[in-house]
């Protein structure tokens, strides 16, 4: 069984994030009815907080992605997931924004959740840990926001279920998003996409070394059932014209197939790859946890089924963007959204961008998309008054 | 460890199967290389054959299906799985047709299989089992029909699976196949399917019960990466119009979430039932071999690349079908095999038909589906000299 200095050194294990903690006197209501407490949210910021605190932009991370989103990933040594869009010079550009990405509430990064220790049992929270949503994973984002003392931030940002926490933000703290870019995304997760989450969960339960979610206590971990489900999503990331570019039937270093179950073609090397490698950095639990709020997710449940409810009154501009052959968060959901806040009368613009990567073009390079970030912000920066950073 | 007499116990509880058996005289060469003796193959027949064995249609089955495609299924009782296109007065008349259909090479119905008994060890073949083929598992069923004293086959029928059967028949053994009706197939198994089909194994050789393929020695069943394995699947045979048509976002018997990892959603709890009452009838290592089998799949890697050549003068008479929701096997597949035939000169027809229903859709009540294998039956009959049952 890990101890509990054991669970108290993972938690601070996180040395280039920073980190808050919020105790008994801040506890984060969550929509399950618990309130939680303590509460810790590991962060990573990048470039400065200008004097008029208005040049904030908080990226909301996806369901695999950190906090690490500009800088060398502490545990895998790779570049961050999104050194493509932020960075100087970039179209999130951190010589003139302050970019803030916090570990989402349920993560496996420093923020508090299922690995974190829970203070009433001395062992980690485990399967006991509370059932979060996207609004309560906002919510705690909000308490960070607070904490750095931002009243508006100037853009919230996201891809897929980063998209889903940016529409939360818009529709629940409007009054705190200046602009909106929800990114591959959807106002209400689908049932096809609810089906292969579940597919991920039952395989990670299906591991005798999932132990009814208390693994931490014994010291192991369900690799296989965490792989498994990495393999099933990641096939729902790709578009089928880019495996078949990417892969085809190649078979990998042989002349012919094996006549055996080893991985004779390129792509089922490939997949895995991904779910060995996935395992080393992920937490099985916090896969469980962060594929529920996604499920759970639905905005205009909260509003008499009406999405346009959601946003109605808003005086957020929002730039909706999505991918032409993403299958997982198609197009079809951006559209939703953009009619809802159409009949919002909401400030919106719109990009389907062309691409055959699926809905991982958001990480990747696709510069009809950097060019339409670019764009927006540099809009919405002249609406919001902000200086050029070459003017300042 | 199961006895031998439990195994052969096994093998010849198929009551309603004719079986017929190939000894060390008669063995298959498969193209792995082993020779596999002995051969047994379970196979159901509907209607009668006529006197100048010119009426016989076989039947091809799919991934999980069998034999037992116009009656009540032995193990769960329920209706054969293609009784909407065979029997009495349907597109596929029984009082017309003689129907055959076997069990494939490596399933687990009575034919020849990784859970047959292995007489050289006394115990079931297991993960010994050499791997088959697509074209290994027709090599088989054309010694049935040989055994039958069929020389020529009216027509070869079958969709998904059971359609790169009917594309090998005619490519491979043209002169005995009169007329070709593949539906909802391919002539290679894509990228993505076969990432799909690495999901499902590994999920299956990730459950410990799975005992490296020789669960059946321990008298267990990998049950739980079984389902999963097939839960993955399920998802790839229904469109996500037909999910969300059917499912939604519901709750099963609720009224709201639960905030737990319980089935809270109706598709939740579909997919659930799919994977445990999978498991019920069908053998873990039947899976993996067949999904291999699929995946290896690729006619024209025989024919220098050029699938038209693998076609070239045949006088086999072709109607291909396609369903315009199935992305497993979607349309393009089936274009790719009509470019071909038409490349090869062949007499083809090609019908896509508009549903919703996905990849299963070549298993459900498609009225256009049913007028198109009716209608090309009765040309090709009538091409065949074949008089009608009513005139008979």
């Amino acid at each position: 069984m890990e101890s509990i200095r054991d669970a108290a050194r993972r938690e601070a294990d996180h040395p280039q994030s920073q980190v808050v903690r919020f105790d008994a006197d801040r506890p984060l209501r969550l929509d399950c009815g618990v309130s939680l407490s303590p509460l810790q949210i590991a962060y990573q910021t990048y470039g400065e907080l200008n004097a008029d605190r208005s040049n904030a932009i908080f990226v909301c991370h996806a369901l695999t992605g950190d906090q690490h989103v500009a800088n060398e990933h502490p545990v895998t040594g790779r570049a961050g997931w999104w050194t493509t869009l932020i960075g100087p010079g970039l179209p999130i550009d951190t010589t003139r924004y302050f970019v803030i990405c916090s570990n989402v509430l349920g993560g496996c990064m420093g923020t508090t959740g299922p690995s974190s220790l829970n203070e009433a049992t001395g062992r980690a929270w485990g399967i006991d840990f509370p059932l979060v949503t996207i609004p309560d994973i906002v919510r705690a984002q909000a308490m960070l926001v607070d904490h750095l003392g931002i009243d508006q931030l100037f853009a919230v940002i996201g891809g897929s279920m980063g998209g889903m926490q940016v529409l939360e933000w818009a529709a629940s703290h409007s009054e705190r998003v200046f602009a909106a870019m929800p990114i591959a995304t959807t106002a209400k997760h689908s049932a096809q996409n609810i089906a292969f989450h579940e597919v991920g969960r039952q395989a990670v339960m299906a591991d005798p070394d999932w132990s009814g979610g208390r693994y931490l206590d014994h010291g192991i971990v369900p690799r296989k059932g965490l792989a498994v489900a990495r393999m099933a999503a990641h096939i729902t990331y790709l578009s089928e014209p880019a495996l078949q570019r990417k892969f085809g039937r190649e078979l990998q270093d042989r002349e012919r197939p094996t006549f055996t179950f080893d991985a004779d073609f390129q792509i089922e090397s490939y997949l895995r790859h991904q779910g060995s490698s996935f395992v080393e950095r992920f937490d099985a639990n916090s896969y469980l946890y962060c594929t529920r709020a996604m499920d759970y997710f639905d905005i205009a449940a909260d509003h008499e089924g009406n999405l346009a409810r959601a946003f109605q009154g808003t005086k957020t501009r929002f730039c909706v963007i999505s991918f032409s052959s993403d299958w997982l968060f198609p197009t079809a959901d951006s559209r939703a959204v953009v009619k809802a806040l159409n009949a919002a009368a909401a400030n919106v613009s719109f990009v389907e961008v062309s691409s055959d990567k699926g809905h991982d073009a958001f990480l990747l390079d696709e510069p009809e998309f950097f060019a339409t970030a670019r764009g927006f912000l540099a809009g919405a920066a002249r609406a919001r008054g902000l200086t050029e950073a070459s003017e300042g």
